[in-house]
């Protein structure tokens, strides 16, 4: 370790004590790896600033020392963005406290170290909805929520986080704190920072706190499992439902019969849902914050004339909470069960709405044709256009010969997106994963603004660099 | 006129025909004054392009005479940002194309200089709702809602303007063109380059098309005209009524009695809404896509609950559409029998909605103790935190001086918003008319963030100089 870097950490101890910047290798380890075990970083130190003043210290000195800086919430990220190659990590898990809650405003004031299922509990205590939901929201932080712009099963009726985020409180790369915690609806004071920071995955500024917007607690909720004869018949059902429930469909997600045959293998408690097999199933939610409007029976009167002009073949509605929860397991058992079908090559992905039936026919086709025995499970949130578009490896074949075809399967699948005018990165972000294919897939002008963006507010490439994109005169860090 | 400038022109003349090339003092004369006539600019000429690529050759041959662009799309608005003070006016009426309508995704896509009106006309068609509505809606055009991210009625339900924006396509400042025209719901590829532009009132980037994002049309729809005893009853109700109805409140716009009186005094054919006189007053709609779904019941149980707590006086719920035009009618007059009670110092702030009842109390007070007299009319998007704050002189005073103490009340006002941590400018934008007071209430750290942004994305400043903000070294255009 070079003097610079050694006293650094000295400065770091002094300030914040012995016990938040952590050295030990084995203590290190959990910051180290990411969920998905496909990285393995390495860094100088783990340092644990507890207030935004002390975070804005840590970047003050880092910035003096040129030493980078890769922001951690929970690591519970999928696209390798916190995993650092040099400096020190910083983990923004000590900035936990709700800073406050206005009820009559519907927002809540959060650290960025809250965890997002603390942040949805805070909310119900005042009898509304903080409706980010995703899978891990029991140890994923609200920090990197904001920093992936990340989206989940409730983006068709309440946006992604983006949308969620009314202000921000961010330290800049030379270790300025930004105060933009506002909780209003309008505000055309300038340009809109805000939006510049959800999303730029810590490469641009390190959020440590935000106003996040609340809405009134659904009182009322139903859900319902639909079978259907193909993707474009589920696309007409989705179209139908929207223009007469728009307001109250809360969700509209999709699972191909693949999806449903292998959590009925694999899954605990899996109970098929409806009597015979469709090649093309919905899960649907509608939900509202009036107890007194009969959901079932709005949806039960889009269903039956969809199954009059033949759209729909089979649906349950359920008649319990209960039965909607063992609904909605289905769908949410998904992740897991494929893990026990071998190997997966996975794609996030999303189109317009209008083109999600042909991509999914077209996407499957191509695979099946360029592995035949592949096993397509392209299943998501149809209502947004994102469709996860994993490929479960042919049952005879080897797990490593298949995961050896990853980038080969990308070409195939981000071809057909990006000439759709897809996106080939629709919920989980860049990271580092997508970081090359980004070059191919981006607008040229648009990768040169973020270049030019991120030189203006980083000229020291400090913040986590070498993710989301590389410099023009930077060597990218060796992917592992 | 320089050489440069005289070529500059030229060369325009031969790329685009002498006709899009006005430099007639009288043809000119309507794209340098705007609507309230508060400022007069000058140009060398308006230059009228009819397509992307045309924008993008004025852009190149600009910058390379140095020359300024100021951005015109209607030319509607309310903050001087239209105004040209020196080099061209850019128009971008003859780009006023729907370029594609995908009624299955929810989008348009509209070139810059499409009518509003012809927007929402289109969206129609398809059975659609384009939400954007505001009072200049038959002649602003797109381009310049979204640079300004204009507001309006629907906010409170469908978001600014900013909200409804998918995709952009842009010109910037070197004459490059950035094809962002995606058309998604879910897109993490990379940094929001979309949002720095929505707002930036044509200072970073010239918008010339758009996906907008449609909504499915509302086919059942209830107004109601509440009188309430103050303010902090009002926000009472709003509070019930969210709570309840949110998915179907589309619009909840606030009144105080000054405000009724002088509608019921000038306004033709306008009808007393309730018997008796109340301090407060909320136009409230409520609408769904579910043409089955009876809102009158809906609405109907949270008013009876109201009136039963005390929080509401009287209310009257339409029976009819003519019926609810009539209300509408009552709160759409309210800017123009302004006019009729002389002179008028006006704000457009925002507070978060908490606040909104306080606010309006204590500013009314301090502008009374301020100048004995003085009647404030303080109405508008009161679910959005949104009020305009206007003052009409005292019957007996000089129009000319009252007008004088507009800065005074601009103090008075935009001090207790900013105690509130509110904006000084909600939904009308920054431009000239509030440049220098962004200085007063802005965060430093936000203002040289912006300062940046400007500098890395527009070097040579050329676009819409001198608006929304200046830069350190230059000194801003004389004001009038």
């Amino acid at each position: 370790m070079t003097d610079t870097r050694s006293d650094l950490l000295d400065i770091l101890t002094a300030s914040l004590g012995a016990q938040q910047v952590i050295r030990d290798p084995d203590a290190m380890e959990s910051y180290l790896v990411e969920e998905r075990r496909l990285y393995r970083g390495a860094a100088l130190a783990v340092v644990r600033p507890g207030s935004t003043e002390e975070v804005a210290l840590v970047v003050r000195e880092c910035a003096k020392a040129g030493v980078a800086i890769v922001p951690q919430g929970g690591n519970t990220g999928l696209v390798g963005g916190g995993v650092p190659y040099d400096g020190i990590v910083l983990s923004l898990a000590r900035l936990d406290r709700i800073r406050e809650v206005d009820a009559f405003n519907a927002t809540i004031t959060v650290e960025a170290g809250c965890i997002l299922k603390a942040v949805q509990d805070e909310a119900e205590k005042v009898d509304c909805l903080f409706p980010l939901s995703l899978a891990s929201e029991g140890s994923c932080r609200i920090g990197g929520n904001i920093a992936t712009n990340a989206g989940g099963v409730n983006v068709l009726r309440y946006g992604n986080t983006r949308d969620l985020v009314l202000g921000l409180e961010v330290v800049l790369a030379d270790g300025r704190i930004w105060n933009g915690l506002k909780g209003l609806r309008k505000d055309n004071m300038g340009y809109d920072l805000k939006n510049l920071f959800v999303g730029s995955e810590g490469t641009l500024g390190i959020v440590t706190a935000a106003v996040l917007t609340l809405f009134p607690r659904p009182k009322s909720r139903t859900v319902a499992f639909i079978g259907c004869a193909s993707p474009h018949a589920t696309l007409d059902l989705f179209d139908r439902l929207r223009r007469r429930t728009g307001d109250q469909l809360t969700a509209f997600e999709f699972m191909p019969r693949f999806a449903l045959e292998i959590v009925l293998k694999h899954a605990a408690g899996a109970v098929p849902p409806l009597g015979g097999w469709h090649e093309a199933y919905a899960l649907i939610e509608l939900s509202s914050p009036d107890p007194a409007i009969d959901l079932r029976e709005r949806i039960e009167a889009v269903l039956s004339e969809a199954l009059e002009a033949g759209i729909v073949e089979d649906a349950v509605i359920a008649a319990s909470e209960a039965q909607g929860e063992a609904l909605w397991h289905l769908r949410e058992s998904l992740s897991h069960v494929q893990r026990l079908e071998g190997g997966s090559i996975k794609h996030d992905v999303a189109v317009p709405v209008s083109k999600v039936a042909d991509f999914i026919v077209t996407a499957t086709r191509a695979c099946e044709e360029a592995l035949p025995g592949v096993r397509v499970c392209a299943f998501g949130h149809f209502g947004d256009g994102n469709i996860h578009f994993n490929l479960s490896q042919p049952v005879a074949m080897e797990k490593a010969a298949f995961l050896a075809q990853w980038e080969r399967f990308n070409r195939i699948v981000h071809d057909i997106v990006h000439d759709m005018n897809g996106s080939i990165s629709a919920e989980h972000g860049v990271g580092l994963i997508k970081r090359d294919e980004l070059v191919l897939y981006k607008d040229p002008v648009a990768l040169d603004l973020m270049r030019t963006l991120k030189s203006a507010l980083d000229p020291q490439n400090i913040l986590n660099p070498g993710k989301v994109l590389t410099l023009e005169a930077e060597l990218p860090p060796a992917l592992p």
